[in-house]
């Protein structure tokens, strides 16, 4: 099992991986002192309740826990107002109280929805989150929680961090190989922000990861998580050092919004995103290598590098503009100077996006 | 002008209170760097906006602050996440980025539910409060903001610190008779928890505070906003001393849930709440002075002491069960040991709270 630490003060917490370790799953509960005597609520979906919450709820029943499971649908739209609501529900029927605390188990949707519902139950109580994707290993690290409205995404939310990450690489063994890829784009966007080595790594090691390997699994996995954990630390709260996450996800974000979520996972617009803000680098006169070395790396990884032709320019520009990155009018981007190193500029113009929107059309 | 800070490290701020200091406001915005470059939302309901807003629109604009209106219903349901919901409307229409604030004109229902967009729209953005009720200098200091569940009041919120609360006695001068009374309960709850001389003080000037008297007026917020500020300070989120702000809260919320929210208005409930807490210190061995002291004080401003013979006991005890007050099953009560000082009791048992309801039908 490896464990790193986000290190947030007094909001530190630790997170495990391996294969297997939900076995543990009451151990740690107990380490990380969580209620026996209040009751916990855990969040699934409708499609990982199948494959791991009788055994969750077992192993926390076998430890002296009181859970009880609230299921919600799975996809992008259960990240709502109302699913909140749904949840406060179950969390007053069970009978949670101040000491209580919500746990998900499953990807980015239910952690996102299950750490906001945490954030203000009783305004806050506590939180763990038990990933069961690849891409989660994103979003369960840096505490943001959120639910969407129907006009902009992870527009109502909180900084909530939880008491630990819990990664268990079995339960990334299932994923269909889409969501595979989709998801080791967000690891590798965590080596080209910060790691050449990795980088290097991902390169040298991608049949193995796209293979579902244990142990490369666990070794990127921890790595991702490592960067994000680095960066996070040193900046809570998103005032300037984590902007350099969203590398690739200002025409990603669009891209999503724009194809309709569920055409383009959001893995595979970042890259497409990621190829863009290589290109962005190039007219900033950086090295064109990085271009070259980001684009394939994805191909290698089976992501897609250009924008489906068929979506048009004017609409992803008009998405961009809704996007919260945009801070008093003035336009933050984040672009690669080497690999592994980015910064975050403020001077780029709508014109430069849109040309590199126009030219990642014919990408290929 | 009287001013106050609320000490709460890189979270404090101050809290203006005086006559006519509304004309003011870009002035104040201005020192605490509110943007005049990203819009802001200003949060009030359909009874204060015929009185005040388009003054303070006005007001705004007069002083290069880019404002828009959102205006919600009056009344305790508008505490809802449907109403959040229109507000986040507002704010994306609007064109809310991460440097805009929200203001919050009203009451504690404009300032709970505006100061919870306040939290949640981007994970939170900057917030102001411009209370017009009396019983708002408490909800407007300490930084809980909340709405309702269906099922239990306050249950979905957070803290969130305002930037600044400016307090104009003019607004409170057009407040009905009965608000008045139920707004400085809170106010004489703020002597009786921490202050023997001011609650001496409001029982020798109740006659001045009921005729609305500026100077009187503003002198009781002063030292009621400046009690709840010590409180706070010493524990923003409610561990253990801002706990003593909930005396008479137990029953008090009891009440207004059995009633049904609007027969009794909150301050008159706690009043309520606050003799049966002073009965129950005499049943703890402290001096029955207390009670008669307590309970002279709120006849005198016309506050109600006993409870409404039609309201059920098994009611009122069912709705405190539900109060998120109690934790891991152990009845926290705040109960006065003297007048101007409290305790935190965790022993009392619901028998003894349940004859403390039985007596307060009886009281007169």
């Amino acid at each position: 099992m490896r464990e790193l630490t986000v290190d947030l003060g007094e909001r530190s917490y630790p997170i495990y991986i391996g294969q297997g370790i939900l076995n543990n799953i009451a151990g740690l509960f107990e380490k990380h002192q969580l209620s026996r005597k209040s009751p916990m609520l855990v969040i699934t979906d409708d499609e990982v309740a199948p494959l791991h919450l009788e055994r969750v709820m077992a192993l926390l029943r076998e430890g002296g826990f009181a859970a009880t499971a609230c299921i919600v649908p799975a996809g992008e739209p259960t990240k709502s107002l109302a699913q909140l609501e749904g949840i406060v529900t179950a969390a007053l029927e069970a009978g949670l109280d101040r000491s209580s605390a919500i746990v998900a188990l499953g990807g980015g949707v239910v952690g996102d929805l299950a750490g906001f519902a945490a954030a203000s139950f009783m305004r806050g109580i506590r939180f763990v989150q038990i990933p069961t994707t690849i891409l989660a290993h994103d979003s369960s690290v840096g505490g943001k929680v959120a639910v969407n409205h129907p006009m902009a995404k992870n527009i109502i939310g909180a900084f909530h961090q939880p008491e630990l990450v819990l990664f268990d690489i079995d339960t990334l063994l299932t994923l269909p190989s889409r969501q595979v890829k989709a998801g080791l784009s967000e690891v590798i966007k965590h080596g080209l922000i910060w790691d050449e080595a990795f980088t290097q790594w991902c390169d040298d090691n991608a049949e193995k990861l796209l293979a579902l390997d244990p142990e490369a699994l666990s070794y990127a996995l921890y790595i991702g998580c490592k960067v994000k954990s680095i960066v996070v630390s040193q900046d809570e709260r998103e005032n300037d050092l984590r902007a350099i996450l969203n590398l690739g996800h200002t025409i990603g974000h669009a891209l999503e919004a724009v194809a309709g979520y569920g055409e383009l996972l959001h893995g595979e617009a970042i890259a497409i995103g990621m190829v863009g803000a290589a290109k962005l680098a190039q007219q900033f006169g950086y090295d064109e290598n990085i271009h070259t070395v980001t684009k394939n790396l994805f191909l290698k990884y089976g992501l897609p590098v250009s924008i489906p032709a068929h979506l048009d320019t004017g609409s992803i520009m008009n998405a961009m503009m809704h996007d919260k990155k945009f801070k008093e009018g003035t336009m933050v981007y984040i672009i690669p100077t080497e690999i592994g190193k980015v910064e975050i500029r403020k001077d780029v113009t709508v014109a430069q996006v849109r040309q590199i929107v126009e030219l990642l059309k014919g990408e290929s």
